[in-house]
């Protein structure tokens, strides 16, 4: 297959983003509101979250919109325990939310009916309103990203994002303003390709670091499996705490790290990593703020004045943009990586 | 420093874990359970765990032993919310426990706190009984595991485990026996050392991906952390499930697998990952039960009999062993890996 077909999938869904964003925009007073409205007259007192895969970092990012935003405490599931262990749980005023692009993984179904049962709120997700899962939820919301073709997510991972934004917001009394500018910052990062424009450094990476915290922890997780599942570098992720635990002894001057610096709070905690990172010496990309990473060797400036809550929607667009070039470059194909599927199924 | 000198701490320690094991043991009656019994009659409904690197996998092990065990709903914290965001939820019902060698992370010690003034019940689990984290918690229980000093943690590990196991096994009304046969199965994988028996094939190894389902997949995480804290080498872990997801790209000829593969339910879960490995053609060291893995490539195999809740604290010291085995291989000293402290200041 030749450069020009490679990777053609995934870089038109991730050019559709300002587009699907606007699109799902225009759905919540209509379709997110109500949903909001609804679950908050029943007043959870927890809120568990399940996914697996991409979904799986939309919800870690709602794990942080719930606990920062809404004072809510939030587990993240390991479905394996009401599936495989066989675990049923007295989840009375729990909020359960089941993100996922395809509503069709069958332990996600699985969990989630046996958390209905066990008295949650369940709430589904996904890109698609006929899916099991859909229908094993009390509540549904349609992320409406189109159809997406691609084996690596993009334009549904933001979609979910913003649909749990501005969930999320709603549930605290916010009138989701923050969420209005998206749509043209998006089509900024899309129209310039800051990704594509730094891949060439990283042409011959085998090892890579990507690191974050608070809201932008998410966009981490997320750049590193882009990275891992289009370019099969080995992309290890750490909340910028983390990193200087244990994994801290594997950076060294071969391997790159990826740094997520918004502005806001947890952009501004970034620094006293950065300041390790330059100590010893180490290749940072820093995506978002530069005046938080003053000594970084390479730096992605995002739209300045976005609110850091819905920051991540923007700051992930470098990355998968990051991840087809360097796909692309090495001649693989982003659209269709070896030895994954569309839909997985884990039970 | 010389080969006999580099890693001894290490080694020694590890040594210990079945002493230790029977010392906290022992403390069963007297220290826990009436910490688990006052816990138990404040009815508790959901749980947070909160902890950093090596502890974060006892807190992960918790987890699984508080859904399928006690039924609660369990959360891992991010300390961030509480101490980089302000978010003071209400945490009444909640049980919030956190994990750590020294107790003396400040940025444990504030979001306990934090908790604590939110209306949880705080129990703090360390090494350290006069620590800032013991004193911050309404409850503490010291898991004995004697001074710890490698950098890397190895005995305070096995024994977080199981004062989390003996804690929640009396939770749920259980009488702990299955910890029984602990010391004496971990003295026989100390005397066999197949951790080191199995090192020499990957001495020249970069890369290594780690795998496990439920109890298990802490396993996979730890065993990570020490293959990387010690070695430097890109140790990346996964659920089966997860792995399944994107990351299965990644796996190719130069890319060993560990697969945690018990006796029970969790290991037997793992059939499905293993077929696809073997499918794929990957080079997989199999631990624990041989049965749940016939396709491995290298098996080592765990005393039998041993109850799974209870079998990550086993799982763990061959991994402890090829870490510590790999590392003076390579000429590091897994006693200081570079650019780590043993106590890791972050807020």
């Amino acid at each position: 297959m030749n450069e020009v077909l490679r990777g053609q999938l995934m870089a038109a869904e991730i050019a559709e983003q300002p587009a699907a964003l606007a699109r799902l925009l225009a759905t919540a007073a209509d379709q997110i509101a109500p949903i909001a409205d609804a679950i908050r007259a029943r007043r959870p007192r927890f809120a568990i979250l399940a996914a697996r895969g991409t979904s799986d970092h939309a919800a870690l990012y709602a794990k942080y919109l719930l606990e920062i935003l809404a004072g809510l405490p939030v587990g993240l599931a390991s479905p394996s325990t009401l599936t495989v262990f066989g675990s049923e749980p007295d989840l009375s005023e729990v909020l359960w939310i089941a993100v996922s692009q395809s509503g069709g993984s069958p332990d996600l179904v699985d969990s989630t009916t046996v958390a209905r049962r066990g008295g949650a709120i369940t709430l589904g997700v996904t890109n698609a309103s006929a899916s099991p899962l859909a229908s094993a939820c009390e509540f549904h919301i349609d992320v409406h990203a189109g159809p997406e073709r691609a084996v690596a997510a993009t334009k549904s991972y933001s979609n979910q994002l913003l649909a749990l934004y501005l969930l999320i917001d709603r549930l605290r009394g916010g009138d989701g303003r923050a969420a209005d500018a998206l749509p043209e910052a998006a089509q900024a990062i899309v129209d310039i390709n800051p990704g594509a424009e730094v891949a060439p450094r990283y042409r011959f990476v085998e090892r890579i670091v990507t690191t974050g915290r608070g809201y932008a922890y998410p966009t981490a997780r997320e750049g590193a499996l882009k990275l891992m599942e289009t370019s099969y570098v080995a992309a290890h992720s750490f909340s910028g705490a983390d990193l200087l635990h244990g994994p801290f002894a594997m950076i060294d001057e071969d391997r790159p790290v990826v740094a997520i610096v918004p502005e806001g709070l947890g952009g501004e905690a970034m620094r006293p990593v950065m300041n390790r990172l330059a100590e010893r010496g180490a290749d940072v990309l820093a995506i978002g703020d530069p005046a938080n990473a003053p000594d970084a060797t390479v730096t992605i400036a995002l739209p300045r004045g976005i609110a850091e809550e819905v920051s991540p929607i923007l700051q992930i667009i470098p990355l998968q943009q990051l991840a087809h070039a360097m796909s692309v470059a090495r001649g693989y194909d982003p659209d269709a990586p070896r030895g994954l599927r569309k839909v997985t199924e884990t039970w």
